[in-house]
């Protein structure tokens, strides 16, 4: 069983039943919409209760909600060719180099973390059309910079 | 006189001068810094009264003015290799089918606009390490499903 | 299932029962017929009455008739290596620059939307042979430039 | 020289001039505004007469004029990175399966040329947001199914 | 079933009954081997009556028959690694440019259609090793070049 | 100096002069045009003799005579994005299956070598529009399937 | 049935067997073991009585015995991801330079042909590590530089 | 000025000086010699204290030591042509998955750091020839498992 | 059978059983978890006797002992996708050049082998956060640069 | 000052004296003409005093005879678009796997070094044409299973 063949499955529930995604969330519990869709499509993980609240919500087998449980091989192809994705992947591309700029102004060099990260989606009404709003915020990690004694005792080639 | 070439001469300056992209920021004026460090960086396109800021601030030739009022050929190559845009660039290739789901329950099919787009980046103090906060919305942009009868007057194959 | 299965089930009934894209848009209903046959090859979604026509006309299942009204994962690989598609291709590869260039300075910075976009395809009789006219129009968004106060209240770095 | 050296010597004369496209296509007269902007950008190619009004509005040598009324080698790398330029193309990546089906349906196998191919762009006011309209049209070709007798007298293999 | 899966079929069948290229042409009659060859191998379209010739042969179901008579989503990946294709990729890759020059300089800018375009491949019997001969024409197609009159009525930016 | 140097260094003087490629070919002589005009786009070797002509006509240094005669690094890159080349790569990806399948066929497993071949191109008068008309001969190469005894002495892995 | 599957096929029951391709090789006979491993593994074709050796050895139907007749399309898909094949690949990218300059020194312009080619794996013993020796020859096939009377009779556009 | 250029720039002294890394590194000091070899080939950044050793040894202008205290775009493309580099790419590309489950199993759902990160190189001596120890060690990344209370206050769509 | 068939029937008894990566790699035992977790992942042969103990821990068919005794076809798609494995590809895009360089300063040129290669991982407990530590050794190989004497007899072009 | 620059000035001197790589390869002297060549080209590092011999030869300054002694970063880009050069990719893609079958099957897990490796090339007289003779030998290097104890004394996660 590959994840792909079992996330084709929960889909394939999912539309049979006519469950909406944020029927799906409440009742695995726990997380936030985002990383519960996100490990139903295949990206993240559930705890082992969340699989199990899973695993009784899709009627799926112990090895199934084994896999809910493991870490994925995470990621998909890009560029991406759906438009609403694409325009995240656009983001990046265009304002990238500005983003880079003035986070290694303010906090020097280093990169913000793409794993200790949290964000919320969130509904803006507004006249003129609502919008999306996201407020994400990752950790700052500071590029370490080692030198002869670091966490490895020595440094330099020597002779044996 | 190529915009690279453009932006390689403002860095230069810039690194000469010893300012800051606030400083840069703050005499340009009007806009977001992320949108005149993005237009220095050749990716955004500035006011005439900003790029007339820029002109003086750096001492540039009026074409060079000229040039930072005009609308640039957009984007970075892709994927990013530097490790603070590619963090980034993950969000979108871990996420984005999540998110892709999450918007077209609550909003129905359309994506959210990177054009009608705005963002704040924060800074966010946190005793375990500082945090990069971001703040975006987009406008929601419904597909727009049309029939026989739309801003075009009519469809169909017609003999003539 | 993947929506691709659906879609070669979709084309070996309309293989089998001889049907022409013109009767099952007509039987579909609703929208153009570029929207309900892009619909059928798995890159439109239909609403819940055209989705229904749909199950009735193919002899679908619910879960079938449930995913033609999902927003599919769009798109297909590029370049397009068959010649009809590749023409279209082709125009934007060589004509993008101009496009540009042209609507930049009609309309300022921004974009022709892709998604509130409508198209009408006509057929031009021609003696020296005929042609296949396009009428399409896109609403232009002007590329958002914010500034201090946006609909996010404020931008910069701020210590906390 | 190269081609792009041309082009990139044009521009900064435009915008040293704070010349239009308007304004140039007027001077160079003669053909449609996407062609003659498209020639200056290094995609298409100016008759004598235009090529020499263009070597009169920019003052260029002989060389410069007779390399304006070369055919360039047309093209720009894709997927394009700039977001005016993507949404054309992702109308070709959404839609070209629709279009090459019905297309098809109505006129048998062949494709629209991207050679025998006319456009016009302009602009429809609308209160919800002024519109950008193009009207395109190209010479079908069917695609020639050639026997044992076509314009080449004989086919098989022969032993000489 | 996708046009691939008729293919191996084609084959299958081919193999077992050990019919010739030659002899399967002149049993679905009509056209040139090159072209009911491609329609085979899923490239090309036949007309109603050689599919029903093909259905004949191969003992086809109806569906299979209609396939046969559908324009196939056409190409094959590029490069090829195959030896014998990949010599005629190399020959357009080394004598293109020259192709292009010379076309031009003759016809003036233009293209060789590939949709309007006959061949003959011919044994050429020859003491140090025979030759593949290959006679080809393609009918020459003038870039249109449009201005304020073509088949669409006018050109410009208009206000309504 | 890189061939592409030479290579735009020659067209600029071709340019300047007026000269067509046949006025070239004609100077350089003893090959077909298709060879010569190749050699000065830089796929292609002249003789000495002929290097020696394109000297005297170019007025060239003995250097650039030399790099004339010199084999240079052939290839373009792949895909084509001019129109006028693109079409014969599309007449491989398209054609390249059946021609493989009618070659083998015909002459058993091997190739049409694309380095002992040759090739005339005419054109083809025609009320419905004048065509291109390639005649194209290549030495058909078998595959050498060499066993215990070839030109290598023996074959099997030896202790020594 | 695909070639790939006949090879899985193949290495199944070699697999079961345990036979080595020494052994296979014994059996099929009369070529190198360099074409006959790579015909199993679909690369090469056997002629028909070492089809039927095969057949024989591993119980094949006729329509797979057939098949092993055929040319099959060649190659794997590049750059090797195994470090045995990489390091092959590494040697051509490394040294292909130096190949070129000195083939075209010694031979003039021209290939080492890959088809008329033949070559010898032996092992070296070797105190410090037995080596793999490959001793491989190609026929020299020089550029064919043709001009007006070449096989095809004369060159040039010709009015008709 | 361009990194890259900087580079070669102190690439061209030290050559010219006959200076070795270890010098180099020994005169810059207080980081291990990857990460000031790094610097110098333009993918770390060095403190400035750093940047003026580096400035008075290599002669350096003021922009140019500021440069050095810039992070740069980092990264190089991949996959390497070096046969040096490629072995270490080799590595990942084999271990990796194994990698990916022996540290999912024994830390949990995460990641080994590429910013705080340090490493040791040191040279092993062996009579079979000396070998190359590398000593690294990454802080392990737990993935930041959000809910509907994390550092951003809350989740799910609100309507406002 | 495919080798990625066999790992994925092991990933499903390794589900089903609950077994951890430590008690497969004890069952079968003999070398570090990297190798044997790498083997039955798919790029990493097992001995005979391993294998064995491996099918009586699976319930394999010999067929499938087999396969985990052969040397499988190694890597895996680049660029990673998994931020896990990505973080290894991303030091080496970083570090690769500052590598080579100071490898070759001490070992003069060459590699170090990714085939001769060991290595271990350990857990470094931190109280800011436990490392993962890898400590690596790989032979260095000094290129070989062999003259007219080699361990072939001699060298160049000979007349025969 | 690039590898590539100093490749570009070397060639001019040869093409300007009319030097041959024979004559070149016996002024350096000591290395195999492969190497040598290589080695101008950019692929190789010479001794000092063939770099010596080869700044004397070619009149190069100290810094352009301290280049030719240092590794230069190796390969060029694949697939390689030249003829001479694609011939030896094309033997890789189509006799790779092979050659991986019948190595394992003699030698058992590794790779033939593509680093202790030599070849001479030969003129191999032959009435039907002269053949290209390569003979190569690469040390075996058998992929080390390293256990528990190995170099670095021991494996497993130690909690520390």
């Amino acid at each position: 069983m590959k994840r792909e063949d079992l996330t084709e499955k929960l889909l394939d529930i999912k539309r049979e039943k006519g469950w909406s995604w944020k029927y799906i969330c409440e009742k695995i519990g726990g997380y936030s919409e985002v990383l519960i869709t996100g490990a139903i499509l295949g990206q993240m993980k559930l705890t082992k209760p969340q699989a199990a609240n899973a695993g009784e919500l899709f009627g799926l087998s112990k090895s199934e909600v084994a896999m809910l449980n493991e870490t994925p091989m995470r990621g998909m192809p890009m560029p991406p060719t759906d438009p609403l994705i694409y325009r995240f992947y656009e983001l990046v591309m265009v304002n990238g180099p500005a983003w880079k700029a003035l986070i290694e102004e303010e906090y020097g060099d280093g990169i913000m973390s793409a794993i200790d990260f949290d964000m919320v989606m969130e509904r803006l009404p507004n006249p003129k059309g609502d919008r999306v709003k996201f407020t994400m915020s990752g950790k700052f990690l500071p590029y370490k910079y080692y030198g002869a004694s670091g966490n490895v005792p020595e440094y330099g080639f020597k002779e044996g």
